[in-house]
């Protein structure tokens, strides 16, 4: 097989049933499981290993710099071949695969194969999937559209599902129909019948063969999506990113690539597997990766249980006690918190409407923020002052600003400052200080390979993070808020 | 009634069941409730408003400022009213009343009436409970020790009992029996009987009665008592205080008052009352004292309840949001977290004891740690550095001290500070700040009228709290850790 592969993904989930973790500002696919992998990160890193020849991740353009900081440290970004389509708003899978296609045509020849992969699904059985992926690969070499089909085992209603047809060589079937998600009767009866799959929202295919099924099943799609692909421009603020052309991409319809093409399309085909998938799409899911102690609890994070049996929870860094509970679930974080019964885990977005409805904004923002630079978290604030911790990125530099009414302190408490203050520009080490005072022009920066950590301590009459004038900005935000 | 009235706290209350918010380090007398009233605060409140001509807390040693604090802005502390007895371990409450009494009888005389409260219950109808007073010094200025007792509306099984016999006047009882905590069968029994009340703890005497009782029925403690209390002497660190002799006190016998006097003592008698009491022992207790929605649930802080019915929550400031919980209490705090039912209320204890055994100390120390000087509290913590919040109540004054392996940064964000930064001293004003090498002698002054808070960033090779030399300490610590 010498056509390239190319795996396209799908970063895109909201994850609001994994609220408090999973916010607006830090969705899903960012989301740190056991071993401090976000499943963004897991999956390049399954998608390198299938000896993909390149990635290009597909999001929105609000999330670059953190989904390049998460794909930062990999071989495949090291070597180049990590590039980003940035949407700027979001239009489900149909549009995104149809531009990730044009993309892939053009940089790697229409015969190259797309591998679709979502950025928020876990696959456990990484060689089990690199077998099914063999098998969908030599099917896309014949031109089938391929899906991936999960061997149902329990008769799940939260999935669609895919009846198999006729058997294909390398192990697959040609596809006899999609069903919607079912009722648990219908479930059941797919369960029993044996040929039906949950479907995973996973494809492969040739770049000539998506282009041709668009053509037939989809043409005012594919004609918006090569118009917004001509416009696209190569991405301001990264040379590895293109930024997908505002109004013609939102102008596409917003549908899935399920309902606008395989349903409709001829030669698709299912690779049936059980290679440990999981969408993740709730907590009770999320535990499962966790070992059960012998109660059946599980613990991402420092918990006690006493007298409690199949509870899960997930802390932060405090320590969470549970006494005399079942099946309970508590999501702790540093200004949120969330306790329900397991069996309330998809009803998770009425507490994220409520919140939203409270006024609130902890269904956007968690206490500490990404920005392009770093992070700053915001340990403590009063009258008149605020008390943040702030993370510069090796090399990273905020932008040259000045405060109207707030003074700041900051003290290096790990890594090395260059500090622009006024009209002087000095190398602040750890444990020295500084302080900048109201109107003076400021800048701070990482000049070092390590993370520079300080503490700045705001003092004034007023501490929103409105009061800032932007003079330069590396990541173009000079005319923009915060 | 010309006999003076002297209200005697006792302020030794744990309140193990009410972790993770009551810790050995501030217990149950020093938890707000609603209006921001610690119980002790609420108890000495109480205590005033019925005319009393003044207070003795006893307590132990360790909580000697914190309890100043809870009460310096009183009127009767103002008045110069409120005077300690201080011991140096507890010996529950025969003991600190025998004590008590001797100490009343030497600045009060013998006729003067003691009225025994605990600092750490809820009375809600403080007219009634004045009524009840009214009639217990009544029945005490004519030779009675009076119990208050409990009119029992429920078939309790946590408290003890006291059945009443022959109708005395001032609408009293003498006793004719105390009962032991009944299990559920018996508890019915005398709530049918309808001459039962529970046993609240609370008492009214003269001192020459109580002596004499003492004298008769357990002759050794009171010989104990009298030897302790010759021995006892000022407190060195307030004027208000006498500290109770270590050896002589710590030999007395550890027993309650009921076992040992009001169970053999001769005049007893009881008023049994309604008046909202509560001893506040668990959770549910205290959850009482907020209202409740629709559903039946109550939140102390920030909480959003969906689907929900019958919780309780306690937040600290986080959003805590419970989905589909039936009777849960969340009880949430800067550093630890409980969720439990509600019927669990009683074996939080389980809880504590889990917490120790996994080499914890978040049963004895919350996040922030009161010092005779104020507060601090540990913002964050990394290594080789530690951010604290520091609060110096007004003309108080830390150690002048040294520190060989860490550096500080003091930056004040209200008040002024005085500080000794080794040879200099000099104030610091709001929005300043001042940088204290290792191996330096410092101090840090509050010489204003208004609290003083500063941030503290501490770095070097070691920032343990141990690593601190005193040199000269308004409250005797020169000697001692911390």
């Amino acid at each position: 097989m010498n056509a390239p592969l190319v795996s396209v993904i799908l970063s895109g989930g909201a994850g609001t049933r994994l609220w408090p973790v999973s916010r607006e500002a830090l969705p899903k696919p960012f989301m740190k499981l056991g071993d401090g992998r976000s499943l963004l990160r897991r999956t390049l890193d399954r998608a390198a290993s299938l000896s993909g020849d390149s990635a290009l991740v597909v999001t929105n353009r609000d999330y670059y710099f953190l989904s390049r900081d998460e794909l930062s440290d990999t071989a495949l970004t090291k070597a180049g071949k990590v590039r980003y389509l940035l949407e700027p708003a979001a239009r489900n899978t149909a549009p995104a695969i149809a531009l990730a296609t044009l993309a892939v045509a053009q940089t790697h020849g229409e015969d190259a194969q797309l591998l679709v992969l979502a950025a928020d699904h876990l696959i456990t059985d990484e060689a089990g999937f690199g077998a099914c992926v063999a098998q969908a690969r030599a099917l896309a070499a014949e031109g089938w559209l391929v899906t991936f089909g999960i061997a149902a085992n329990t008769p799940e209603t939260g999935f669609g599902y895919i009846e198999s047809g006729k058997a294909l060589p390398h192990g697959g079937y040609a596809v006899q129909r999609f069903v919607e998600k079912p009722n648990l009767e219908r479930a059941r009866e797919f369960l029993a019948a044996g040929n039906y799959s949950w479907n995973s929202g996973m494809f492969c295919f040739r770049a000539r063969d998506m282009l041709a099924a668009l053509a037939e099943v989809a043409p005012d799609l594919l004609a918006g999506a090569r118009a917004s692909w001509a416009q696209s421009q190569p991405y301001a603020a990264g040379a590895d990113a293109t930024e997908l052309h505002g109004p013609t991409f939102t102008a596409l319809e917003s549908i899935s690539v399920d309902y606008a093409v395989f349903e409709k399309a001829k030669r698709v085909a299912v690779v049936p597997g059980a290679f440990g998938w999981s969408d993740v799409g709730a907590w009770p899911e999320i535990a499962e990766q966790f070992p059960a102690d012998a109660d059946g609890n599980r613990a991402a994070g420092r918990a006690l249980f006493t007298d409690s049996t199949g509870c899960f929870v997930h802390s932060h860094g405090r320590l969470v006690t549970v006494l005399g509970m079942k099946d309970a679930v508590v999501v702790d974080t540093p200004d949120a918190l969330l306790v329900m019964p397991k069996e309330r885990a998809q009803d998770v977005k009425k507490v994220v409407a409520a919140v939203r409805a409270s006024g609130d904004d902890k269904h956007i923002f968690h206490a500490t923020v990404a920005r392009p630079w770093g992070t700053y978290t915001v340990l403590q604030e009063g009258p008149q002052f605020k008390l943040k911790r702030i993370e510069v990125k090796p090399l990273c530099s905020l932008s040259l600003q000045m405060h109207h009414y707030r003074n700041e302190h900051w003290i290096v408490v790990s890594g090395t400052a260059r500090v622009t203050n006024g009209e002087q520009v000095f190398l602040l080490a750890t444990n020295e200080s500084t302080y900048i005072k109201s109107g003076t022009q400021h800048r701070l920066e990482n000049p070092g390979t390590l993370p520079l950590v300080l503490i700045e301590v705001q003092s004034g009459q007023y501490v929103g993070e409105d009061d800032i004038v932007r003079f330069d900005d590396k990541y173009g935000r000079v005319a923009k808020a915060v």
